[in-house]
């Protein structure tokens, strides 16, 4: 590939954390982090200043209706762009890598790309999508679903965030409902460069993530009812214990990890009992099992064993489960031929790498329904994210974007 | 033994009945219910009432210092009485047995050796203690551990409640702070009954209990302190999730019940998780843990192998646990002849009887300091107690009370 003749090219690592620097500026909250929901006036001023770093580019800018902005450097050969980016909304303390850090390291690579005098067969977008976060407006990875035609454009601009606010009266308050049309793209590729937000990489010592999918999310809610009773003149096999139920699905959910295995992973983060006190059988107790694996008959799979489990336990203790579903996405299987081109790319300048999914969503798994895509982690210190203390090593930070240099170079080749 | 003599003798049920009913009118809450809070007014309008009855019976009425009522009808012989008795204060939603039942028994009981011309060697006295319930006053069972010595009266009579009053300036306000001294009392035997307060008999069609004693008591709370963090993208192996193993705490629970096997019970009634939200794993978890077993050895056993299990989980998640001891009351047993006694008596009247633990406080615990004691137990229909809804079959409270009557004539023979 036309790639191999700039194999010691090399991204300006200087450059590229001043510019997460800078856009870190706007909106900036105590403790290193950052504030800019989106659509408000502080994404509107993010907006603002990489459309400025854009413009100086030279880049050719487009926004669509949804408020998402494409700046494409053209190719020589003309014809659908290899597409990088991420976002540049953040959570209401959020990290100034989340999102920001693929925006801008796709600019980086564009900026070396012209430093160099490199002309790439095929145009490179850099995209930056509204409102991945979902901190303001639910859905979360709105601009990005409405962009590959998930979302009607109107049913999105309809959505009331929790400030009362409408997403549409508030792309044209900050000026950021575009013209171009959104729904249908025409994209070569996608890689998304993108901080971990886990503790994988860092605690295996590896510089970089080939991501192969994100997991699918499985969300349930039990409701338990048994009845209430005095913990002391009640023997064991005359109870119908709720709070025993939930707590036996607790320690449940984690035999069903463990015996799953792979990628599976499950949850119990919320639990309340009631009447909840010391010496009286809880007659009441709701419980969430979060579950997320990035295969979908496995993740069936273990949905009907928790299932299979819930009830079986609630009927031996003569206890009536109540079920509600919170949330089910399948899982992304990224493209087999990208995640091999995003680890090879890391082999060959030198970097430890490994695949592994993502357990969080990603603008990448939208761009996934429309064109080949894949993903490159990057590590967070102490899997730190969504928090003023998010935090990725320098060195880190220059080892993926040159990643996503080669990438993108051997994508737009034209091979 | 002289009371073969009287073998068949019976309670007036309709007079007992009618006295039950008649001491509910006071304090009287819809739904059935009672609520004669301890040294309120309406305990006062109570313990009037009952006084009135002892009157009426022509006993001689000694009120102590704490309060607590003794009515004895004398015996031919003299010496120390044959006591019976319980308390007439309730919980603030309590039902009209609970306590009730035992005094105004022991009132049916004397009114029936009247009616008889029955004179009974040793003198036989009926007892009503303040504040067993604990429910304004901390700790329950107040009276009757003041009547043995167990706790100073002054110290009793400065414990202020849960409105800010205190218990020795409402003993003198409604005008139940005695003369006769307490401390040091002499009793020959004590027999009280008791609504169980529990399914057991009912579930077990058996129409009394024959109480060996009270469960010991063990109350821990345990405080997890892990790390927080994102449900999708941690691994199973890296986390340190508080509320695993409070869940595991929660299903051992049971494990334990089960495995000691005999009166066991444990309960975990009482559980929080921190930030309980459905997609962080928890960094924080509170639970409490009730364990009672009538044997202070096995209760021992299964502290030890509670905290072992705990520290053992908490360490292999890489969780911190601090344990704060809620409660701890030693077992109580009762006098091997006297469970007897009334088994034998049970049976002698055709009833159906089981020898069984207590899993709640009663002031014939404190008895048992002082003098050979038991207990009989009555069903309580669908184990429900502290609740207006509480009830026992009329059919159930006469043959009670007639145990109750030839126990205290087998005790009161002089043999």
């Amino acid at each position: 590939m036309s790639a191999r003749g700039h194999a010691n090219l090399r991204i300006d690592a200087r450059r590229l954390l001043e510019r997460i620097a800078k856009l870190a500026e706007i909106g900036a909250i105590d403790g290193g982090g950052v504030c800019r929901l989106a659509l408000s006036d502080e994404d509107k001023a993010g907006r603002d200043r990489v459309i400025g770093w854009m413009r100086a580019l030279g880049l050719e800018i487009a926004i669509d209706r949804i408020g998402n902005i494409v700046a494409t450097r053209p190719g020589r050969g003309g014809g659908a762009p290899v597409m990088t980016g991420s976002h540049i909304d953040t959570v209401r303390t959020g990290g100034r890598y989340d999102g920001n850090l693929g925006v801008l390291a796709g600019l980086e690579v564009i900026a070396t790309l012209d430093d160099a005098g490199i002309e790439t067969e095929r145009p490179i977008a850099v995209a930056a999508f509204t409102n991945e976060e979902g901190a303001r407006f639910q859905p979360d990875m709105m601009g990005s679903l409405v962009y590959v035609g998930g979302l009607a454009l109107e049913e999105a601009r309809a959505t009331r965030g929790i400030d009362g606010a409408l997403v549409g009266a508030e792309l044209d308050r900050i000026g950021y409902a575009g013209t171009a049309p959104c729904g249908a793209p025409n994209v070569h590729a996608f890689v998304e460069l993108h901080v971990e937000q886990g503790p994988v990489l860092e605690e295996d010592g590896i510089a970089l993530g080939a991501v192969e999918g994100v997991q699918g999310i499985s969300w349930s809610e039990f409701t338990l009812t048994g009845v209430s009773n005095h913990a002391g003149t009640t023997p064991m096999r005359l109870r119908h214990d709720a709070g025993y139920v939930a707590g036996a699905i607790v320690a449940f959910a984690r035999t069903l990890a463990r015996e799953m295995g792979g990628d599976q992973v499950a949850t119990v983060g919320s639990i309340e009992f009631g009447p909840n006190l010391v010496n009286v059988i809880a007659n009441h107790a709701r419980l969430t099992v979060d579950l997320r694996n990035t295969d979908e008959a496995a993740l069936r799979e273990a949905e009907r064993r928790l299932h299979a489990f819930v009830a079986e336990t609630a009927a031996a203790e003569g206890v009536e489960v109540a079920h509600r579903r919170l949330a089910r996405f399948e899982p992304v299987a990224f493209d087999p031929a990208m995640i091999a081109l995003v680890e090879r790319t890391a082999q060959e300048l030198g970097h430890g790498v490994r695949r592994m999914p993502s357990g969080a969503g990603h603008d990448a798994q939208m761009l996934a329904r429309v064109c080949p895509t894949a993903m490159i982690f990057t590590p967070s210190v102490g899997g730190i994210s969504h928090n003023v203390a998010e935090f990725t090593d320098d060195k880190d930070i220059e080892a993926c974007a040159n990643v996503l240099l080669h990438t993108l170079l051997a994508l737009a080749s034209g091979d």
